[in-house]
């Protein structure tokens, strides 16, 4: 294949050697910006003149195949005319060629420069580099810069235009070494022949890159002097030593191919010689690269002394232009001259412009989040920017997917959603094949080990809690649609059967009977509820109810935990304006009751003591809530305390409380400190994912650690190391009627439609926030069979008298945010992408066996303070309500409108709208929470449900625009982005509607 | 004054108004693409023709002046040749124009955009505005948007110019009212005669400004419905109802004219119609504009519907154009359309282009911290973005100022000094009128008084220390040249002192005599070192020492803290591993000594107790040290602590440690939190600067209440309350001989020539701190006269035998970082800048006023726990680090190479280099950390002294060049821009040395 050579003078405006040079002066001082004239000039005649003699030929030919174009071509050497450069990249492109060699591939861009005067030592020097952003060698500083966007002067990018204009462009030369290229260039160069062979010289210089430096400089402590010593006198050695940087070489994908910018002033030349060489096949052309790639493109722009400057910035442009996605294609596409031509003024018509007066251009601008895609450039007729019309004002749809709709049958959603959820059970398991599926048991396992007591503690039966906690999430795990669902006993369940404990104890009935009946019906309805595909209703919940349901949660937590910090206070009394002086005098003693009263000669007799006998200053205190009854003690014997260093209900306690509360406070800030160590600058990004996965297990390893140490007594956690109900008054089954009379059996239902009620919300509603689409899950939902399994395990429950579990928010919010995936930074500068939640079931699973296993570790899990877990609590609330857009409302009230962020919906919808619609929101939580409270709690079912309608009738106050960006369940960031795309063909049709 | 009227066919190029239509579309598909070339074309082939024709006349004109050109122009309406629109710019604006008219004057912008279409109510919206940067109007939201970089498109550039080409310019005419300027525009254009009054009735459309939407929307709860109803039923009373946004309005510089860019989609046309129009004078036209401003320049562009998107960029374009420093000067200054065109090739040379597959164009750019000035953009024969050649290598000068020079007379530098400080002494005062002040005084007030107690612990005299430091402290307020600076007893000065203690009682000296000579010979030879001008020597201390000894400083004061929360400790030690059981049998009496020694008798005899008349039990513990001798408590009567709750030398104190450690940290973080309070966005500004600078006394009184609520017995701050020297076996002035031999007044010339080197580096390192070029200070130094100052004063300290007193680093930074001063944000967008410092002599002088007083304050003082200080201490330590480049660099060592932050000195210096820098200040730092807590303590002035040599040694093994970017005194960020402006120019000297 001969190459396709075509120099300036086939260009319409005929165009000598000599006279072009002007493009490129030696004379900085004034004509350089003469040369500047003379491109805008050079640039646009041709091209206009074209247009206007080709006018005819236009607008009908977008699609003719490259076939019809060349023969075109070959009639008279004349390309096609399309009016605009876009209109003919996207010709270029769209032609599908069959030839191998032009199919692109990805490109590494290698900026190179040569300072070349005689007499002295010279080399092609790496300065730059291009995967997707550029990085600049850093003058003296021997190190890459940051990844940064590459920003361009158009006064370059118009000289780079001239350059391609007055150039050699060379397409599809076939060569195999360096040196036939520099001929077959030189060759097509008019230059004189001592010059040629100057050249030809500079253009086969060693070639210098960074990544040789490191050797000889970076490390030089490890090296021999000898060895330094031997490169310096061997230039050519230090290129045979020549190591590639590995990390590098891994970012470049496989099959990319180089393009390599060569630019430098020479003292010999008086105007710019400039070639751009495609290479057909790409070479790999040893020491001309940092990485060993083949070569597919080269531009080489050599001239006189003094501009070095200009030269560098034009190597920059063209380096950039062929990182463009669009650009690159037609380079590899191109047939001739004019075919770049147009890629570079498309690319031009695309370049977004930062005015001189607003902007320092010497910033290097940080790589953005995200990159808009480039495939609209493909596309014909779109206008600049916009996109289709017909998408403008498309509603978003809501996520109601496949899964949520009714399907008329029985059963039906269950059955589909076992459908859609059996072919991926055993990626289920092999896709928890990672450290950060270890770090998420151990945090969770530890997460889940407070509640079974704060939550446990009403039915004052912990001992076997753990093992049917277990063997319910282990069923849950192995068995759901939804296997991220942590299930627990749920903050408004316990409400549910302690206002039945109360009813029950009024009325005379037996308790655990009556729930088990309770827990029976509720069971049945649930399945009836599946049955009925009642789960699909789970579409009416919007983000306004899931955030004001998970608000209540996380407010919840956060206040049990520091609920249980002031139990604390009550639990370990310290002592206030001591005088420390008298620290000799400070005792609290048991004493003899000073008043006897009955119930006290009761207890003295129950325990078999006598008042005379005892030696009351013998006795010591329980400190513990759970001590036995039986134990001798001063509060067992209703003994009195007497001294200084007494409270009121027992001795002082020196010390716990405090530490509890460093403890307390410490775990929290140290474990959000190590949750953000991902994003801090220490150590490799390994260590520091590591570390930030481990966050909250290592800081209870450590909280455990320095507790130990300082080995103040604080509350610890207690596990019952028996297998047995405690209470040794009832077996391991209860009856639905026990001591109840018969109707209670069929009156129970009444309740259990309530507890249905609020069993499908809080399931329901976790379930939606766990599957929200900004969690980008891709193994589908299941709520019909999640529905199920929790009638089923609520059944086995009620039978074995234990409390009842449900999908619990924070805990599973927790377990979703502690699984997430960002992808590995590719190019340097991209930034990491959240690639979605490590969809699996082992966690959840190994979650519950390690709790069921949780009996056989009591030795070690009593070294673990209360104050530590309460601290973990704090930090689940707290860090669960980050992703909450309601909260970031809230706080939009305390902040003058110039210092809001630029959240999206504050763009589209007025300030006071939102905050109206923030305040129904916090009238909802706030009347949950009283409702929660108070004596009206047994309504709290039907509350939750509520919210759905108030949200209902929030369609009355606000317009069905401002409620899509207030209430939805699209991810904030991705609307943004989404948004900026459609504004500007937006503007067109609401100027029309207003 | 006639208008000097302009339409397209003065144009060499003829247009005619029909044909010129094809730059802007009715058809949006195709033909806008058209249009797009079409601008390519007719941008520059007229220009390029000029550029030819009339090369003859180029290179000597440039500084014409006005006449010269416009006689020339009346000639033959021809106007001069410039080659580039760069020079043609520089020409325009080089002119000095007679005429006020054209004298230019601020911008207000404003784009109101119109939707007209028959049938509908129509109105001119204004969607964006410009003081600097833009502001737009949130499509729904309300409310304007942040302000933002304007990013264009370059297309639209490239359409306002072919706007600029073919429509109608009219410069300086002349209208009173806005029909007048309508109807001058109708006329000019050709036009039909019922189109004429269809686009006379759009332009004179009432025009609707945010602001006014306020008034309905923003605050609709407290305005009356019948208000509301009557707006909604007279449109035009809203338009009277017309409130200013004052806020807003405060930022326009007075003196401002208005701009006006109005673009729209009308219905009735078929072609757009263009006006750019200049009013003389400038105009206030009602309702025009948002504020009221006069309007100087009018941009008009109706064009047919659809394409309302594309008119809203050309409409960003020009009002981007008319912010742009130059373009707007050229706009005042233009007398034809060319100049106009001139002024937008100019703008698009200097333009920054951001490639479309590296960002994301919808991006809203956040305003720079610092905009280049466009000063360069009007100096003629610059190359882009390049400084001249002449000081790119220029080294940055040190900052010896003429104050450090020296002046060969005796006290010349002193005399020097005071005249350069006596003008501002009145100021020095006046300057001090602010909050700031006073939250400094406070802070520093509460910060000193701790250093009191810590470091005058030493000498054992608390009582009238205060009132010296005071006395003294205010003597250098009154009469220093650096009054920023804080006395105190620095830590260096102490070790000798303790040094000085040893030795006497080593040798049976009198350490309080020889104190005194010692200390009047340092005051002797410290005035010599005045009188001979050696403050002069301050240039040789860099950044390099001032660092490492500043970095020595902080290192102790935050040791110094932690050390004091140690002790804490061991003073009230807590017992570990109770049994909490065990409470009641929790006890520590006093009992009789079990062994019973000489030295007890003794006791007992003189404190006239009898060991067996001695009620052991009865006995108190004394906890804190300074309790005196004769009470009868355990420990002076040397009794025996029995029981368990007994540590090893005294009763365990219970909760006070912790409660010490909760304040200290809590003390630290709280103060660190409040004092950034100014970056977050509750509260209005005034709000938050307050809170920010009154941060540590905030923390301080909240602390203090806490620690009073909860009650805990924790140490509390002592202040002696009586105004007599304690130790009475001593008067208040102490003999320099006293007890000792005579030699020893000649003798304590050596140790006091040390202790010269110790006071004049501690002094002036300090001083050079504070004199750092990036505090900005305005009123210049005064080394001489501070070294006099701290000479007397030292002089008359050894002679009351009281502590000598040096500039404290840590105390001296904390002050004048809380003086910083930043200026207030002036247009929306600009960032504020770092001012300077306060600079007077009040604060300092207050602070110690309120030391001496705070005798009288003891019932007050006696509230703030110690623990609360030592956090305060602990939070100075380490916000004095925050700007150590050093620590930067320490960091460095910890983190991968990519993610090390873009430092400037990495740019220019290689990595391993900058790590030995920082092994060797590393090295020095712990050499002189060893020194000072070793025996070899007394050479650690020579140690100091002995950095800068270490430093002149670094000379060996760095570049010049190197330790420019290590080692000066430059602040980072200022040196990062002006290197960013040298780098192109750079590079092309730098390859010529490589």
């Amino acid at each position: 294949m001969k190459p396709l050579l075509t120099t300036g003078n086939d260009e319409e405006a005929v165009v000598d050697h000599g006279k072009t040079s002007s493009t490129i002066h030696t004379n900085f001082e004034k004509e350089e910006l003469e040369s500047h004239r003379a491109v805008y000039v050079g640039v646009h005649v041709p091209l206009g003149k074209q247009s206007r003699r080709r006018h005819r030929h236009r607008g009908h030919k977008h699609h003719r195949k490259r076939k019809d174009r060349e023969s075109e071509r070959e009639d008279g050497r004349e390309s096609p005319a399309y009016d605009t450069p876009s209109q003919r990249v996207q010709f270029i492109l769209g032609t599908e060629d069959d030839d191998e060699e032009h199919i692109p591939h990805d490109l590494f861009t290698e900026l190179d420069e040569l300072s070349f005067r005689s007499g002295q030592a010279y080399e092609w020097k790496e300065t730059a580099r291009w995967l997707k952003f550029e990085e600049d060698v850093e003058d003296g500083g021997e190190r890459w810069s940051k990844p940064y966007v590459a920003t361009l002067s158009l006064h370059s990018l118009f000289e780079l235009r001239s350059c391609i204009i007055n150039g050699t462009v060379m397409l599809d030369m076939r060569a195999n070494t360096i040196e036939e290229i520099a001929d077959n260039m030189v060759a097509s160069e008019q230059l004189d022949e001592s010059l040629r062979e100057k050249v030809r010289d500079a253009v086969l210089k060693r070639h210098h890159h960074q990544n040789e430096k490191k050797l000889s400089n970076r490390i030089p402590l490890v090296r021999s002097f000898a060895d330094i010593g031997k490169k310096h006198s061997d230039p050519h050695l230090s290129s045979e030593l020549n190591e590639v940087d590995m990390n590098f070489m891994k970012k470049i994908p496989p099959g990319a191919e180089a393009s390599n910018v060569l630019v430098g002033e020479v003292d010999f030349l008086e105007r710019p010689i400039i070639a751009f060489i495609r290479l057909s096949p790409a070479v790999l052309l040893t020491g001309l690269t940092e990485v060993p790639v083949p070569t597919r493109f080269l531009f080489l722009l050599l001239g006189p002394f003094g501009k070095g400057g200009q030269y560098h910035e034009i190597g920059r442009s063209i380096a950039t232009l062929m990182t463009d996605e669009i650009f690159h294609d037609v380079a590899y596409k191109a047939k001739d001259r004019n075919d770049l031509l147009s890629g570079i003024d498309e690319f031009l018509d695309q370049v977004t412009v930062l005015p001189p007066g607003e902007w320092d251009p010497t910033i290097r601008i940080e790589p953005p989040k995200c990159v808009p895609s480039q495939e609209k450039r493909k596309m014909p007729s779109m206008p600049n920017g916009s996109a289709p019309l017909s998408d403008i004002i498309k509603e978003e749809e809501h996520n109601a997917g496949p899964e949520l709709q009714r399907t008329g049958r029985i059963f039906g959603g269950l059955v589909l959603d076992v459908k859609r959820k059996a072919p991926f059970y055993w990626s289920d398991v092999r896709d928890a094949l990672s450290l950060q599926c270890l770090a998420s048991i151990l945090f969770l396992y530890c997460a889940c080990m407070s509640p079974v007591i704060t939550f446990g503690g009403l039915l004052g039966e912990t001992t076997k809690n753990n093992i049917v906690t277990s063997l319910t999430g282990v069923a849950f795990s192995l068995f759901s649609g939804q296997p991220l669902t942590i299930l627990g006993s749920t903050g408004p369940v316990l409400v549910f059967e302690k206002i039945l404990f109360k009813f029950c104890s009024d009325y005379g009935l037996s308790y655990l009977s009556l729930r088990t009946s309770i827990g029976l019906w509720t069971a049945f309805l649930c399945i009836v509820l599946v049955a009925t595909d009642a789960s699909s209703l789970v579409c009416y919940i919007t983000r306004f109810t899931e955030e004001a349901f998970a608000a209540l949660i996380c407010i919840i937590f956060i206040y049990e935990a520091l609920e249980k910090l002031f139990q604390l206070g009550e639990m370990f009394p310290f002592s206030m304006h001591d005088n420390l002086d008298n620290l000799t005098f400070y005792t609290c003693q048991c004493s003899s009751p000073s008043n006897i009263t009955e119930k006290m000669v009761q207890a003295w007799n129950q325990s078999g003591f006598n008042p005379e006998t005892i030696n009351w200053s013998d006795l010591d205190v329980p400190c513990f809530f759970f001590h036995p009854f039986f134990f001798k003690n001063c509060k067992n014997l209703h003994g009195e305390f007497v001294g200084p260093a007494c409270g009121h209900n027992g001795p002082y306690i020196p010390d716990v409380l405090f530490w509890s509360v460093i403890l307390f406070f410490t775990t929290f800030f140290l474990s959000s400190f190590l949750k953000q160590f991902k994003t801090k600058r220490y150590f490799p990004t390994k260590v520091r994912s590591s570390i930030s996965d481990f966050a909250v297990f290592l800081t209870i390893m450590i909280m455990v650690l320095v507790d130990y140490l300082v080995g103040i007594p604080s509350p610890k956690l207690h596990v019952p190391d028996t297998f047995e109900p405690t209470s040794k008054n009832r077996g391991w089954l209860i009856s639905p009627l026990g001591d109840n009379p018969t109707w209670t059996l069929f009156a129970a239902a009444i309740p259990a439609l309530l507890c249905t009620i609020l069993i499908f919300m809080d399931q329901q509603i976790t379930a939606v926030i766990i599957n929200r689409k900004e969690h980008k899950l891709k193994k589908g939902c299941g709520y019909h069979l999640d529905l199920l399994v929790v009638a089923v395990m609520l059944g086995v429950c009620s039978l074995m008298g234990l409390p009842w579990f449900v999908a619990a928010t924070v805990l599973s919010i927790s377990h979703v945010n502690s699984l997430k995936v960002e992808s590995e930074c590719s190019a340097p500068g991209e930034q990491p992408k959240f690639l979605g939640i490590r969809e699996q079931r082992v966690t959840g699973l190994m979650i519950f066996v390690l709790m069921g296993l949780s009996v056989f570790m009591t030795s070690i899990l009593k070294f673990i303070p209360m104050p530590v877990l309460y601290g973990v609590f704090l930090y689940m609330g707290v860090s669960s309500l980050k992703g909450i857009q309601f909260f970031d409302r809230i706080k939009l009230f305390g902040m003058p409108a110039k210092h809001q962020p630029d959240l999206i919906y504050l763009r589209y919808v007025p300030l006071w709208k939102v905050h109206i619609f923030t305040i129904v929101q916090l009238t909802c939580l706030v009347l949950l929470w009283v409702i929660k409270a108070s004596a009206a709690a047994v309504v709290f079912p039907m509350m939750v449900l509520a919210l759905v309608f108030v949200r209902k009738l929030l369609d009355f106050c606000f317009t069905k625009r401002e409620l899509s960006w207030l209430d939805d369940l699209m991810p904030e960031s991705k609307k943004k982005k989404e948004d900026d795309k459609k504004k500007k063909a937006k503007e067109v049709l609401l100027q029309d509607v207003n």
